[in-house]
């Protein structure tokens, strides 16, 4: 069967980066079946990176997922390869895969990457996406063991992201913005069935708390159920409270970049 | 023989959204081909998209071609899977694959997309791309008969984009800029063939009306024949009258983005 | 053998240019392993592409590599074919390709593309990439031997591009920016032999000068070496001496864009 190996990474698209690493699994593995997940997130921005992972996951088939979001490389932190299900995720132990794997199902076992033997040499201190993860991600795809790569890590001693805050209190749900997509949507992480336990349905009108100033917006089944230029609330395709304007920018209009905290109950 | 599948779509490349409808296509369909034809459409411009789309369907090969520049997902607007020629165009009804179906040889018959059975579940009323175009393009490059998809749509139904205006008038032709690229050469809607009805040809000096400005500019076979920094009016790969700086950014520079009118005959 | 064709260009991805040339490769070798190498080249910024080409090529499999940085497109200069060892090189003999050749082991053989047979018709005089270097890749790639393309070119007659200036004088080394990443790392003309060969090891610490600044920077295996915000020189993943700052853009910080000249030494 074709191996499946995806990508994710920090690098950018304006240098030849990521075509190293097609080039070097393509070399090892003529045969996968190659996905970019996403190459442009933001340089060293490993919660974004996980976020951007584990909404992709699902969708994608069972294989082997790079990911390197890696401002520590070169350093201590460990290389890993985490088994979830019938996935492999290869990275490096900063967090950046732990998403992932939850939303994979997670931890069946992990590996630490180790094995010499399969990377390309010399190995760049710099650049263990080209000459770690992604030789070994090839190999593993020509039908390597896993137990080849390394000696196991207990899943406990894994580094684990803390997952963006949501709580209920008192009769509304706090989190943050998770993300901001290139429509300016930005979406919480207050997931659609959150706000389901507290009555909210589509057609509703929520009261929306950003720092002092107070929003009623209308939760709809999506942005185009609002007149173009209106600001609506509608569970994303991620399953996520989103913020939206239709045909227009709700993330520079309200001024919620990453990281700003909501509030969200129903209308009175 | 391998189905072609092709994307066209204003996702963007900073999130995993691409990289979605192409899990989903592989897990339907794994021995397909995929092309991206473009991601970069500015979000919710389906003019835009039209003319990139009806551009470079020609160079592709017949195949199955996704379109999604979709402002009014998740309204009432219709999902269609057009047939024409050896070529199935699927996408919102929006007028975003009018332009690449007449550059196909034209509608042989149209569906609207309705059959529930091929698509994800639960569906995003925000991402019908993953969810619905993805997982149908999959079956049909697996085989499925078109008709599966749903009713039939009498072409004459199905949205259409006004092209681009382009008339002549007292031995002038006039137009607009259809698009700029990124070397800021700005494309018109006057084709090569409506200046040689003129009588124009390579090496004749044109005279150049925008707005109130008027300007000469040499006619030539490309921007390599004038001088670095000088400006030069030449049939653009596409067939249709564009402006060039030779090493430099003409849109910029006259100041003529996208839907500027733009009158052109040949200088006496 | 599935043939692999890689394409580097200065198309960017806004437009539907690369995904034409892809169309093309696929409808005559539908077979082929396309990578892409880099689209995002500056617009007619040959000595970038260059770089990165000759940079990348290494880690992809021997095939038909695909180089259009070109602003002479439709003017005087040759399309040629360049085989070096078990790789061709197409492009525009403009010394695009030749850093890469050279690390490829320099030219085995020559060619002028002149078949009209294998190219497009019409042949746009601005879209080689489509039209000429596409077609004659997927013809190559599908076994056509590299002399039907036109007559021997002899190697010394083809255009070379000037290398990035490095010298030793004095016990010290100067050389210039050969670029800037995304990650605002700046890579030098210095190879780490050459700092080597100084003496310089990684832990010590050279005298830099930047015009009239001097400044004293840590040498070091990586970035990750020194703590965030701290500026560090190391060797980077492509051999050469580049100055970074953990979690920071040092080339942003020391102000040293592309061709800005720098002198090293061992500090004292």
């Amino acid at each position: 069967m074709t191996p499946v190996i995806t990508l994710l990474t920090d690098y950018g698209l304006e240098d030849g980066y990521v075509a190293a690493c097609h080039g070097v699994i393509v070399g090892i593995a003529p045969g996968a079946r190659l996905i970019d997940v996403c190459h442009l997130i933001p340089a060293g921005d490993v919660r974004r990176g996980a976020a951007v992972l584990a909404q992709t996951v699902p969708y994608l088939p069972p294989g082997i997922h790079i990911g390197v979001v890696d401002p520590g490389v070169g350093g201590a932190r460990r290389a890993v390869a985490i088994e979830a299900g019938d996935r492999v995720f290869l990275g490096p132990d900063n967090g950046l895969l732990s998403w992932a794997v939850n939303a994979s199902g997670g931890t069946t076992a992990a590996y630490e990457i180790t094995n010499t033997d399969l990377f390309l040499s010399p190995v760049s201190p710099t650049f263990h996406g080209r000459d770690v993860f992604a030789p070994v991600a090839a190999h593993l795809g020509n039908g390597l063991p896993i137990s080849e790569l390394g000696a196991q890590v207990p899943p406990d001693r894994l580094v684990h992201l803390p997952a963006p805050t949501s709580y209920r209190r008192e009769g509304a749900v706090e989190g943050e913005v998770v993300s901001v997509d290139r429509y300016g949507n930005a979406q919480l992480s207050i997931s659609a069935g959150d706000l389901g336990s507290l009555g909210v349905r589509a057609g509703d009108t929520l009261a929306v708390w950003l720092g002092r100033r107070q929003l009623s917006v209308p939760f709809r089944e999506t942005f185009a159920s609002v007149p173009p230029g209106d600001l609506v609330a509608f569970a994303d395709s991620a399953g996520l409270l989103a913020f939206a304007i239709n045909c227009g920018d709700a993330a520079q209009r309200l001024g919620i970049p990453p990281g700003a905290h909501v509030r969200v109950s129903p209308a009175r």
